[in-house]
């Protein structure tokens, strides 16, 4: 699970250069790209329009450009580019050159540069652009729209695992399955796990760690998703693996966990949570966790609070957001719990992006096949996205580690997160 | 430099028990005990007041107690028991019996229980009992009080190097010399610091730091501090080490730093800066920090804000304040510095008073013989408390490492956080 900044669909159009105004209507368009660029702060972008003109800012050799298929297309743009490039973009009226990415990375730079579209600290933005809020109902609705759409589907550009969150590289060069281990292992070092100990995961995905935990670490998991297809995969593999008694998935709600336990942790569930159901996630551990218990919760993160895009709220993750850490003081505040650790593995999550962005090209027939082309491409923008955002900082991954305030048990030093030669 | 939790100066009188109720005098003394002991939730303490009678609870033993001189310190201690057991306890009207630590603890910890002294978030903690703010003169008169009451006295109790804020104890049987070197290295690392680098210090202390910096990893230094005698003694360190073209000691406010650096480090300053100064600190910081710079904040915090006890206030640290994670945003988010890096190292600074309080109690004959016994007491009443409070998880220490949300250089692990053999 995860989230992903929006701004993902904003695009920018260069001006002046070698355009042919004396056409009336070419003038429009025209002006139309210039007002743009200006709006979006002028990044250096090359635009062709439908007729094949082109548009490059005087004196400069683009890197990236877009084509512009019609008209309409441009009138959108303009309406609501946060909306419709993501919407052109993915039925083929808009093509990208110069790579995705970088033509995102060019315009997220500039766009924080001008007065429209500068992202300053909102204290509201989570509830920016939501189609659905995070209620017990609305959450069944928001994780069914991204996390049921087949597990086929993420088989073709996950890790066999089937890990859909933040992996963590100890060497760029690791594969991506290795990684992904490295960061369960992390995250059970975290934990401080010892044999029969018992753990409760929050959003625990296709359950993976949860069976990680179980094979590696001999604890006791109880794994909670409200995605029914997840769990039901999840459950497949812990009967193949035999650590079915080990492990238990139950398919319900973060807030209807029960029990008590050594263990807390939820890695990629707190984007979809939302900020003002923090404090209900907090009660949830704070009758979760035993007094010597340690939790971890791993999210997508901000720096400052900015909303997410329409597009990307409408279209991929309804109802996610990922919160700063003075939102997540929310979790921990009420019940005094003490952060012990915080790490930031934002470039960790710009790479995991471009393992599955790659696996995702490689497949993209069969995923065409199983949806539409234009399916494709609005995965590929997400995908491009993300990579965008983590790789110029407006996204962070947070891993947090915390107890309560009287336990004295905690590790002393960051030691016991080494990973053992031959371990992980 | 720091600032401890102040709590330290409430006391509780355990009630009923073999108390002689038959005088009228001695009955109204037994209803004020009572009276307390409701009010901070009832500690198992045994009390002994000036004429020997003892009041203990019923069927228990207590393993601490106190011994009141006589009725009126009975009398303000209901009255205004924050300010007032810390006087009387220094005055030697109130004695303390199973240890001051241990006293304190069990009172903190039925205190947190009762409807008067529980520790509830307070958005203006950091201004409640204050009796001077932290404006550039305030500040003056504030960080005199407690710094420049002599260097020879500090002398007695400090390590060698003369550091004043929470030490690191790789392992807890090294001597305080070696984890405060310990300290340093780790603040080195999280720094990232590579020789010829420029590196800006606000509020150093002794000079320490600076110095080890410019020694082991080959840095120019500029170390601001408004405290006369430290940057005195720093001024003399430096110079017998050689390292004074490296080190630039500045007797000057940390508002007033000019230049641009590699990297910003503050070790104990934040708590005499103020929540309500952390915009200007920020600010301070973002025109002082190159784009590829690495800053880091080692300050004591707070799980939830509340407010430092008066006595604690007036008598030992005017104007000090440990924020909490939340409050400390306000230092990061105007700029979109990135969180990279929390480290809590609370029960380390418990142990490094502990070192403190031994030295110290040591030396306390030659440091009543440059303030007087009731000085010693006082400060030995400071330690205590700190020692408690951070042991039983009242107070926090926070390492925060940050970087401008674009810089792409810092490190992927924290492998380079790993003391190389034979370093510190």
């Amino acid at each position: 699970m995860k989230v992903f900044k929006a701004n993902t669909n904003v695009l920018p159009l260069p001006c002046n250069g070698k355009a042919n105004t004396s056409s009336g209507v070419y003038g429009v368009d025209v002006w139309l790209v210039n007002k743009f660029l200006q709006a979006i702060g002028e990044p250096a972008l090359r635009v062709v329009l439908w007729d094949g003109k082109e548009i490059v800012p005087p004196g400069s050799k683009p890197a990236v450009g877009m084509v512009i298929r019609n008209r309409a297309t441009l009138w959108r743009l303009l309406a609501n580019p946060l909306l419709h490039f993501g919407d052109d973009y993915s039925t083929g009226r808009i093509e990208i050159e110069g790579g995705l990415v970088a033509f995102m990375e060019t315009v997220y730079r500039t766009m924080d540069n001008t007065s429209k579209f500068r992202r300053v600290p909102d204290p509201l933005a989570y509830r920016r652009n939501q189609p659905r809020l995070n209620s017990l109902l609305g959450s069944q609705h928001n994780i069914h729209h991204h996390y049921d759409i087949g597990n086929a589907f993420y088989q073709l550009w996950l890790d066999a695992e089937m890990l859909y969150t933040c992996a963590y590289f100890p060497d760029p060069a690791v594969s991506l399955e290795e990684a992904q281990t490295a960061k369960m292992d992390l995250v059970c070092r975290k934990l401080c796990l010892q044999a029969g100990q018992t753990v409760v995961e929050a959003g625990c995905g296709w359950g993976s760690l949860a069976r990680y935990m179980a094979r590696r670490y001999g604890v006791n998991v109880r794994a909670y998703n409200i995605s029914r297809e997840q769990i039901a995969f999840a459950r497949q593999r812990a009967k193949a693996e035999g650590v079915e008694r080990q492990v238990e998935y139950i398919e319900d709600d973060y807030r209807n966990i029960t029990g008590t336990y050594d263990a807390f942790v939820s890695v990629g569930m707190l984007e979809h949570v939302g900020p003002d159901h923090y404090r209900e996630l907090g009660t949830v551990i704070d009758r979760s966790l035993r007094d010597e218990g340690i939790g971890l919760i791993h999210t997508i993160g901000q720096n400052i609070a900015t909303p997410m895009s329409p597009w990307f709220l409408k279209r991929i993750f309804p109802g996610s957001y990922p919160p700063t850490l003075r939102e997540m003081m929310d979790l921990f505040e009420p019940w005094e719990f003490t952060v012990l650790d915080v790490e930031n593995l934002r470039l960790h999550y710009a790479k995991t992006c471009e393992h599955w962005l790659e696996r995702f090209e490689r497949n993209r027939g069969q995923v065409q096949e199983m949806f539409d082309e234009s399916f494709v491409r609005a995965w590929r923008l997400y995908l491009s996205g993300c990579i965008a955002n983590f790789t110029i900082g407006t996204l962070q991954l947070f891993q947090v580690v915390f107890s309560r305030p009287t336990n004295n048990n905690v590790p002393q030093t960051r030691s016991h997160l080494i990973a053992p030669a031959g371990k992980s």
